[in-house]
C-alpha cells in the first residue's frame, strides 16, 4: 500500500502477473494489442494518446469486481472506458494499467414505467436508451454532445441541452452499483426517489470520473415525453441581447427545455456542415415541452421577450422532422466547426458561470478570440451560465498551440473570476487538473484528497485524474 | 487521536480545559446553565433528553471555526443546534460535549435576482427567508413541517410538500461554507448553477446531520413565484384510488407543484384541530403552479383524472386566503393529531417507496395500525413516494411504547422490503441508526465509515448520529 498520493506506474514484475492472471481468465476478452490499446486511450481531446497496458472486456459486474481485485493485489491502475468520447483525457493511462472497456455491459435490465425509472448497464449509450424506451411514453432527457455511454456520462456529471428543464446527471440518477477499488460491489441508495438515510454516495460517485470506483449499474430517472414539442430559432442583434433573454426568460418562470446560444462563427459553422442557410448572427436555439396549450404560451411569450431585446423575427419548427434537423444541427456543431478550417484539428473547453455574468463572459470570449487570432465558434446552454469554445488549429504549429493555450488558461481565469467553474460538464480529466487549485482552496482540495485516499488507499482508481 | 469509530465522553479534564477556553472567549455567549442545556437537546422526537456540557452562541463563521479549533485539540464532541426541530434525536448529546447554537448566525448576506440564488447563513429559517425575499418574485420553495432553520434543513437533507415539483435541499443548494472538523473554513463550490470540478462536496454535507462538518453559509436556489397559483382537495373513496391518481398525474407529465394524501384519520385530526369539517375519507390536497392558463388547464387535467378513478368532487381554493388556510391545516397536521387523544405524546416518522408501491404501503400500513390497536394518521408526499405516520401514544404506558416501537419497526421493514428508504426526509439521527445496516448493505456502510473517519478522525462531529 502506498502511503503518499502521487500516482506511479506499478511494479513491472507485479504488473506482468497481474496481465498473466488476466488473460488466463479473460482469454479473447484480453488484449495487449496496441492498435486496441491506443483506441482506449483515444479521446476527442488534443492531449497525447497514453494508452493501457492491456484492455480487458468485462461483460458483468462479476467480471468488473474480479479485474479490480486482480489490479488491487497487484498494485495496478485501472480505467474505466465506455465510448471515448470524454474531452479532457479521461480514459488515458498515463501510468499504464488496464483499461477496463464497459461497453459490452450495455443491458437494460428494467424499466419501471409507474415509477419513471429505469435500470441500465454503463455501456449502454443515451441514444440507445431512448431507442429503446420509445414505445414506452418515456425518454431520458441527457445529451451530451457525443452518443456517450450512461456510465460515462454519469462519471462526468455530464449535462448537455436539456438540463435547464431537467436538471444535469447528478439530478437525474437514483442508485449506483459501484465496483470499489478493493473489488468489493456496492449499491449507493435505494430505488426510492429520495432518502435522508446517510451520506450520499450516489453524488459522491457522480462526477468522480472512475477516481473512487468503477460504476457498473445505474437506476436512473426517466420523464414523460410531453405532449407537444414546439422548437424555434431567433436571431439576436447581439449576445449580450440573447442572454438577457435567457435571463428574462428564466426569471418570469418560463418552463424552457432547452436555450441554447450559437454565436455569428457558430451559426457559419453549422451553415457550412449542415446546410441551413441561416442569417450569420447570435442565434438563440429554444424548444418548450408541454400540452399543446401550454406550448403555445410559452411561445408567445417567449417571442415577446426576445422582441423587447431586439431579437427575431422567430423561425419555428413545429413539425418533428424540422425540429430534428435543427437540433441535430446543434449537436454537430464541434464537427461543424472543422469546416471553418479543412484538415485542422477542433479542440472543445467549456466554462460556467452565473447567468448574470454570462453575456460579459461570453462578449470579453469573443474580443479574445479576435485578439488572439483564433478561429472559434461559441455555443452555451445559457440557461445553465455553460457555454462552450471550439478552437479550430493546425495542430502541426506550434506557435498556435502556446496561443490556444493561453486563449484557453485566459478562458478559465475569467470565468474563475466572475465566480463561476473551470467546468461545466466536461470534467477534470488530465487538461484541467491544473485547474483545480485556482477553483478550489487548498482546504478544499485536501477534503477531496481525504476521500480519495480513504476510498482508494493505494491510488489505482484512474490515476492522473481530478487531484 | 482515536483509532477506532466508537465515540465516547472525553476526557474530564480535557473537557474542563476547552469549556474554560471557551468560557473566557465567549462570556455571555456562553452557557452551563442546565435549562439552556436541556433546550439544546430537545427535538420533536420521544427520545430521552441528552443535554450537552455546554452551550455557545456563535455569531459569526469565525467563531465556530474557533469553538471547533478548541474542542478538536481537547477531544470534545461538537453537536451543531439550529431551532431544535428534528425529529429523529439530532441535537441530543449522548457522549456531552458543546452544542453550537447557530441561530443567531441569521443574515441574508446576499440575494441574486438576475441568478435565481442567494446566500445566507444557516440559523435563517425558512419563513424569515421567504418573509425577506416577498417583494423580490421569488420564493425558496423547500417547507418540512416545522419552521427550521435553513442549515439544520441542509443538514438533515430536507424536503416537503413541494419537493414534487422543486426537488428537495438536494437540489435547490448550489454551495456551502463548512467548518471542517479541524476548524478550517472551507467552500465546496463556486457559485455557477452546474459545475464538473472535481468531488460533490455540496451533496456529500448535505444529508451528513453535522457529522463531517458545521455548515455556516448556504448558497440557495430560488425559484420565481408562480404567476398563477390554484390549490384544491379531492376526496377518494380509497388510499389506493388516491395514490394511483397521483401516479397518473404525474405520468401524464402534469408539473404538479404539491400532491400530498391525508387519510380518513389525518383528515379527522385536521378537522378537530383547524375546524375544516371535511368529509372524513382519504383525501388529496392538490396545487398547480403557472401562468392563469396553464394552472387551469392543469387543474382540468387532475380533475379528469380523479374522476376516472372514483374521487371528487373537488372544493379549490382560488383566493390566496382560503389556500393558506388549507396548507396551514396540512402543516399543522402534526400538532392536529394531538388532538385525538389529549394529553398524550406525537411521535412521527416517515419512510418512502417507490411511487408504484405506495398504494400497497399506506394500505399494508393502515392494517397494521388498526391491528396493533393504535391511534395514529397518516400523511403523505405522494408525488415522492414518501409518507408520514405520526402515532399518539401514551407515553406513561409501557406496553404502549414497546406496541409503538414494534409497529415503526414493522413500517420500516415494510419500506425496506419495497425497494425504498427508512426515512424520506427525517434523517437517521440517533433513533433510526439501527436501520442502517436494514437499508445498506455492509459495504455500503463501511464506505460511509470511511468517509467519516477521513473527515473527523477524532469522531467528534456530531458523535452517536447517523453511523
Amino acid at each position: 500500500m502506498m502511503d503518499d498520493m502521487a500516482p506511479r506506474r506499478p511494479d513491472p514484475e507485479a504488473l506482468q502477473a497481474a496481465l498473466h492472471e488476466l488473460s488466463g481468465l479473460f482469454g479473447n476478452r484480453y488484449s495487449i494489442n496496441e492498435t486496441i490499446r491506443q483506441q482506449h486511450a483515444h479521446t476527442l481531446t488534443w492531449g497525447s494518446n497514453e494508452p493501457p497496458d492491456a484492455v480487458v472486456f468485462a461483460q458483468t459486474t462479476e467480471d468488473v469486481a474480479q479485474i479490480v481485485r486482480i489490479c488491487a493485489r497487484h498494485g495496478v491502475p485501472l480505467i474505466p472506458f465506455g465510448t471515448g468520447t470524454s474531452l479532457e483525457g479521461h480514459v488515458n493511462a498515463p501510468f499504464g494499467g488496464v483499461s477496463i472497456d464497459l461497453s459490452g455491459m450495455n443491458r437494460i435490465l428494467a424499466v419501471h414505467a409507474e415509477d419513471l425509472d429505469c435500470v441500465v448497464e454503463p455501456g449502454v449509450t443515451r441514444k440507445a436508451l431512448n431507442e429503446y424506451l420509445r414505445d414506452t411514453g418515456l425518454f431520458f432527457p441527457i445529451d451530451p454532445g457525443a452518443d456517450a455511454s450512461v456510465g460515462g456520462m454519469v462519471s462526468t456529471r455530464a449535462s448537455g441541452t436539456n438540463a435547464v428543464r431537467y436538471g444535469t446527471m447528478k439530478d437525474n440518477v437514483i442508485s449506483l452499483q459501484v465496483v470499489t477499488a478493493t473489488g468489493e460491489i456496492i449499491e449507493t441508495a435505494r430505488r426510492a426517489k429520495k432518502s435522508s438515510a446517510g451520506y450520499d454516495l450516489t453524488r459522491l460517485f457522480i462526477g468522480a470520473e472512475g477516481t473512487l470506483g468503477i460504476i457498473t449499474r445505474i437506476t436512473l430517472r426517466l420523464h414523460g415525453i410531453p405532449e407537444a414539442i414546439s422548437a424555434g430559432i431567433c436571431p439576436f442583434p447581439s449576445v449580450k441581447a440573447a442572454c438577457d433573454a435567457t435571463i428574462a426568460t428564466i426569471q418570469t418562470g418560463i418552463p424552457v427545455a432547452r436555450i441554447e446560444l450559437l454565436d455569428e462563427m457558430q451559426v457559419k459553422a453549422v451553415n457550412l456542415h449542415s446546410k441551413l442557410g441561416l442569417q450569420e448572427v447570435p442565434m438563440l436555439l429554444v424548444e418548450f415541452h408541454g400540452t399543446q396549450r401550454s406550448v403555445e404560451e410559452q411561445a408567445e411569450r417567449f417571442g415577446e421577450i426576445a422582441a423587447d431585446l431586439g431579437g427575431g423575427p422567430f423561425s419555428w419548427a413545429t413539425k418533428a422532422e424540422e425540429r430534428s434537423r435543427l437540433w441535430q444541427a446543434r449537436h454537430d456543431a464541434y464537427w461543424s466547426a472543422l469546416e471553418l478550417r479543412p484538415g485542422c484539428k477542433a479542440v472543445p473547453t467549456d466554462v460556467c458561470v452565473p447567468i448574470s455574468r454570462l453575456a460579459d463572459c461570453v462578449t470579453q470570449t469573443q474580443a479574445d478570440i479576435r485578439d488572439t487570432g483564433l478561429t472559434a465558434c461559441i455555443l452555451g446552454h445559457v440557461g445553465d451560465g455553460n457555454f462552450h469554445v471550439s478552437i479550430v488549429l493546425d495542430m502541426e504549429d506550434k506557435a498556435e498551440v502556446t496561443w490556444v493555450e493561453g486563449f484557453i488558461h485566459r478562458l478559465v481565469e475569467r470565468g474563475l473570476a466572475m465566480e463561476g467553474t473551470c467546468t461545466g460538464e466536461h470534467g477534470i480529466g488530465q487538461l484541467k487538473r491544473k485547474y483545480m487549485a485556482r477553483e478550489h482552496s487548498a482546504g478544499t482540495l485536501n477534503l477531496m484528497r481525504l476521500i480519495k485516499k480513504s476510498l482508494d488507499p493505494q491510488g489505482i482508481m484512474n490515476p492522473g485524474k481530478i487531484l
